[in-house]
């Protein structure tokens, strides 16, 4: 279709370039059976130059349903990219003659784009440094528009982990493209940047900040929960304290609207008691579902 | 078919279940050369989470010949489900969302179970804890079916580390489903535990148990040789001795019938000399082969 | 087709067999887009004893393309065949009942030859030891043949690390089978040995040896450069001398024939400056996709 030839960051997307993505997402769901010859004979690498099982799988598991191939490594230290010094740049000229598309996840910001830059086949950003985690947020997009039919008019709350959280920075962008009301719900030290906040004020959105969860899942239409890393505490007291205050228990739930849906980029630790699991606000495990779907629909399009 | 939804130990297998995956695995046999179609589109995935490259492969094997797909990890390092701390309960319900099937190996006893209980796929136990391992237990039976015509009224020894070896605990449940005779024959340390010999005696069986090698192999059918493994023992000096004594060389071969065959899970060590792969009885090669045959059958029973 | 069963050495192939090989990739390179059913149904299996993400890859991405199915592993450390002190000639006897045909690379040297000792099936060697790397070798042959349209009346210098490296030492072999004139440029410690230069010799091949890289590259048809690796080196000092005098830079270029083709095995590190991938005498990446058509072209050889 040629509208997309690679997918780097969520800033690159329109509102109408996600809305394309997120109806052949709807469109690939109702195929379902029918994908088998679509991409035949295309081969996708994963190129994982930091380990992510559940996003190599997604893709790969994507590519699969498609008829595709797969080839690459999940973890640099087999690669001689690692060991032998190459850089970015010659690993992905190198690659690309194996395979028609590289889907590149990378623990410093802007390798996706470097990646981008180099190769001519197109190029997908399965997560790089901390800013960057396109497809993740079409499928959380994908999971919202899904459950609650539309995107517009929502309350989303975003909780947990705002300043590390790749994850919901690249939510956060992509939800300023519609019209929606955004809680962020965080404990003080791990706040969303104010440049981000900026930026999603500057496109017209409402924000309101808290530290308080009661607070954060009380009258919202999304409550999206992240992982809280025990890493980034100097104190581990302190970690102890917050972790107990920013999870999501039954009496968590009962606070919240019966239509209230609870995302999770997963994996989870203890943010989201296990209780919770069977309400039916609890949407995280279809939200994997989404992922592959969304995949698909982005290596479609790309494809295609 | 229905009858098999799962696969997580040989204690869930009656007769006529052990049967129709014998009577499925010589059917596969049979269909060679027109696999191709059988699963197209069906993916399965492989959760390592210790490794094992030789029944990761056979499943593998038998999934591609059946035309499906195959995703997963080899080592639980390069997962998620490692390093963040994820349940093993979350970590099935994930990787479902992305296979058909899901084979799981793990150090713990009763891991398979948990995944079973937790997935919505149908879940087969490729080696958990010290207890199961109930495709190999299968493809052994298979193996003395195909080559000996016939499993009831066969002596058959089980030699070597009867104490820890998995292989031995599942295929000794799996042979007390038939009218067999069973010599046991390990050091007097590495006995089998004697709930499973009872376990035995009470489904009818007649066990005799010797920590003689000649004894084991003189007059019987079958010989199942096991590795001693050297960190079983405190004592290196201990080690050497009886490693000596549980080796299978020309002489051992000589004191056999020509139609006792010699079957081994593999990898060996030292325990059956190369010597003895030319001869006839040797059949551990052909065993691997069918491995395959059997996991084909097992794949296709569960998930046409 | 039946002529090769293996494919171990450079040594055991005449020029007709090369000459073969080099056409039927270029019947391979015409086939694109109807490659989709040579190889279905058929598995390959990769045992990668020491890991090469490139070669690995390529082999697969030549698989894949064929329509066959991969296995493998890409790491010993994830193998049995590692932790278990498994013999090679036992792994290998396991894994041919899994696969149609196994590539293997492996840090010794006569390992991809014990390998198709006691293997049924056929058996290519993907690097073994510091010898051989014969199908890195042909598919330099093949890019030399289509990028100058001929190989016999050829001037080829091969520069860099000619001691250790096995790339040149199959070149060097390989192109001995023609009419050639080759200039064999290194630093003094990194000379090719004695007896592969007298192998080319009495082979009626002209060789001269230098340590000047601007000598190799003047009035020449083909720079085949190789990395010069810093563990060789006691010395610091001595390698940083030595690797700025063997590094093609602009200058180098200015003084080539229009038409001479730089080829590198790849990974390189320093030794040709970026700002050459620009320029048409740069063919490395090139180079890197007849790596998966001239595996194509061997796999079909090999399995039809």
């Amino acid at each position: 279709m040629g509208r997309f030839h690679n997918l780097i960051s969520i800033h690159d997307l329109t509102r109408e370039d996600i809305d394309l993505i997120l109806k052949t997402a709807a469109e690939m769901e109702r195929l379902t059976g029918q994908w088998g010859r679509l991409l035949q004979g295309r081969i996708m690498a994963c190129l994982f130059f930091e380990p992510s099982t559940r996003t190599r799988l997604s893709f790969e598991s994507a590519m699969l349903r498609l008829g595709g191939n797969v080839l690459g490594f999940a973890d640099v230290s087999v690669s001689s990219a690692g060991g032998k010094g190459e850089t970015l740049a010659d690993t992905v000229r190198t690659v690309e003659q194996y395979a028609d598309v590289i889907v590149i996840r990378h623990p410093l910001d802007g390798s996706a784009r470097v990646a981008a830059e180099f190769a001519t086949v197109p190029v997908i950003n399965a997560g790089s440094g901390a800013e960057e985690h396109p497809t993740q947020a079409l499928l959380d997009l994908y999971s919202i528009w899904k459950l609650k039919g539309r995107i517009d008019g929502l309350t989303i709350s975003l909780c947990g982990d705002l300043k590390y959280g790749r994850t919901v920075h690249s939510l956060g962008i992509a939800l300023s493209r519609y019209d929606v009301r955004i809680r962020l719900a965080s404990p003080p030290t791990l706040r969303m940047k104010p440049t981000i906040v900026q930026d999603m004020e500057q496109a017209g959105i409402e924000v309101t900040q808290t530290d308080s969860l009661i607070e954060a899942v009380t009258d919202v239409d999304v409550v999206y929960m992240t992982r809280i890393q025990k890493e980034r505490f100097p104190d581990i007291t302190e970690y102890d304290k917050i972790k107990d205050k920013f999870r999501i228990t039954m009496s968590e739930v009962k606070r919240m609207r019966d239509d209230t849906i609870i995302l999770h980029p997963l994996p989870r630790v203890g943010e989201i008691d296990p209780e919770v699991d069977p309400t039916p606000n609890a949407k995280y495990f279809e939200q994997v579902y989404n992922g592959v779907i969304t995949r698909m629909a982005i290596l479609r399009l790309i494809l295609e």
